[in-house]
């Protein structure tokens, strides 16, 4: 079993009959790549298959020919429709064979949750003779890695945080005493407010002189374009030099660096200076809060936030004077500033943020929204165009509100 | 142009390195299948390959060889990274031409936004000449159809609205007159709060005399379940009959019968009786308020929402009592139940819901929530045990919260 370093380059399959019939999202396959690149193994494909004999005994056998690192995801489970282990033991012309350690944690991992120990959780414990066991503290399917004919093949199971425990603990550090390949490294730029279109057209005289060992691509999202270049090691210092250029023809519509999300650039600010924010959420419903809370170590920042969803709501429980909503009805830049400074008022928050507005289109109407920031006293508002489907809608105010939440922290905070 | 009925089988690529690299999560292929499945067409593959010549040449060749219906999503924008439109032209061997209706289109639509008309942009708007257009309303980025030597080859933009806009309103009529597979018909059992091994074992008699032609799967979730039978149209009766002996016996673990998300059920509960309903959120921040705004209509169900995060917000914001937390800690049930009944009070709603807890295990500490549930001056609160990370531990308490409050109302209301 001894292989010199590889050249590494993989192919992941995931398994499972629901990926197919587009029942489950892969969001596996996302988490290995990212994990996979910076040790400098390249996905070269990705596949989704059926969970069905011929077709993952056909997807061994291309995988061992055209690559050397095949990473299998799914098809582990108890029950009857997962068959994933018994064809990998077949191909290998192997016997699944009990492995002691998994038996034993298997069974105690029922008996800690008080839940019986069937006959077909035994099977669990059941792997192909010529594998390694990678030990799956997270759960009760263990993986499995097989060196054969040069190539590497792991197989993971499909639950998510099961194969990302695999993959942390297991693989990556394996993988990483094999792989030759330089590992790539990779640079960022968060830019908002400016369309794909528009941004390339401002960058282009950068990105023509890039030289072939740099590349950029360009991510959107909604409101957001992210911009990632990649290199290796030795030419680090040219492509941050490039990566300078760009911030600077781009200026305001930067707003980070990282593979942080915006909330999160957001939160850092707030917990760098000890600030609590609270949220006045009408059209974002609860979407920013929610977010905020996603983040570990968000009662640093939180202490209470609100949903005020109905006109009567922003009147009676925040305290929005009757007068404006009257005056400008609950979609306008005075209700959503009122909403936002009474807010802070009764939260006591450093920072106030905001909503108002209509997610989905009428016959009459276009959907739009108001966002305000409060801060201190002083308050700010602005108007947010709305092009999308109600929850990309919804998403695009949370966003915008942060982004100009950050324009306003970087000028005077 | 004329192609008889064809007994469909497809394949699905997504093209990017985004992809690739993990730093997309591909979603398009599972709503493409969505929309497939129902109209007999069957997703043999799903494939990921890179933005780049030779990929989508191969990918090109393998499809029309392997497949009838080969579909692309991504690379068609208006920047120097995505090459699918030339590539897709070149295999044909035939130029890009401008299609004049599209040219209009994205001028028209960046006028609309006020943003400038870029040389780039003019090129959206270029299409290989043996393609019928798919014309794209939902964005700039023409849809393409292209039929050759009995396959039919579709390639859409990657953006997810305008691709879902392009499959439901051009794609999915066209292919529904040329599919001859019968159509598969879908049935669900949707449970909560038994494991997916238990839940097995408790309907295997069941899954055993399941015929040939209808098949189960099992779709795992935090705390919930979904059973999925299928069968062709002929066999529905049949699946209908195993379905019923199942729910027949998964009981008080069964909340639903369709796709429908929990939070769908339980809106639709509010919704049909003209409830309102808030939320007191601690340790959910705000995750069950936001699920129930990304419904359309939530304001026929939702006045106001509260997160309070920390103990005082409790207390000043909400009006739990200060003896009741220093008797039994926030982290209670009769914490959790006297946030309940204050948002009852307070918003005027039908129906409460409130969530304390621990997201995240420290080391003397297991992560753990207690949920609770007010109607009509009756409360009901229950420990929930959690065995995940931070967010899946959120929506884990938000689930069970759901699940308690639709058993109660099916019980009494």
């Amino acid at each position: 079993m001894n292989i010199n370093k590889l050249e590494m380059n993989c192919i992941i399959y995931t398994i499972g009959d629901e990926l197919l019939m587009g029942q489950t999202i892969d969001t596996n396959s996302a988490f290995i790549a990212q994990k996979l690149n910076p040790i400098g193994i390249k996905i070269m494909e990705r596949r989704s298959i059926a969970d069905d004999r011929k077709a993952i005994l056909d997807a061994i056998a291309y995988g061992m020919q055209n690559h050397n690192v095949i990473i299998f995801t799914g098809g582990l489970g108890p029950t009857k429709d997962d068959i994933t282990k018994k064809t990998i033991a077949d191909f290998f012309n192997v016997p699944l064979i009990r492995h002691d350690k998994t038996f034993e944690h298997v069974k105690a991992f029922f008996e800690k949750r008080n839940r019986p120990f069937l006959d077909v959780n035994h099977y669990q414990a059941d792997v192909p003779s010529n594998c390694e066991v990678l030990f799956n503290k997270a759960g009760t399917a263990p993986g499995m890695w097989i060196e054969h004919q040069g190539a590497i093949l792991i197989s993971l199971p499909g639950v998510p945080f099961e194969m990302e425990y695999l993959m942390e603990y297991e693989v990556i550090p394996r993988l990483k005493k094999r792989s030759k390949t330089p590992a790539l490294i990779y640079s960022y730029i968060q830019t908002a407010g400016i369309g794909e279109s528009f941004l390339a057209k401002n960058i282009e005289f950068i990105e023509e002189a890039l030289p072939d060992y740099i590349k950029l691509s360009y991510l959107p999202n909604p409101y957001r374009v992210n911009l990632r270049l990649s290199t290796t090691q030795e030419y680090e210092n040219d492509m941050l030099s490039f990566k300078n250029q760009m911030i600077q023809e781009l200026g305001d519509a930067v707003y980070g660096e990282s593979t942080n999300t915006i909330f999160e650039h957001f939160f850092n600010f707030l917990d760098h200076r000890k600030w609590l924010v609270s949220f006045a959420e009408s059209c974002t419903g609860g979407f920013l809060v929610n977010e905020m809370t996603n983040i570990s170590g968000a009662s640093r920042i939180l202490s209470e936030s609100y949903v005020v969803y109905s006109e009567a709501s922003k009147m009676d429980k925040l305290g929005v004077a009757k007068e404006i909503i009257d005056a400008h009805t609950v979609y306008s830049a005075e209700c959503a500033e009122a909403m936002a400074i009474a807010c802070l008022e009764k939260s006591k928050s450093h920072i106030a943020i905001a909503s108002t507005g209509i997610l989905e289109a009428t016959k009459d109407q276009k959907p739009f929204a108001f966002i305000a920031i409060a801060i201190q006293g002083k308050v700010v508002s602005r108007k947010v165009d709305l092009f999308y489907g109600r929850n990309k809608n919804k998403e695009t105010v949370a966003v915008v509100a942060i982004f100009e939440a950050l324009k306003w922290f970087k000028k005077d905070f």
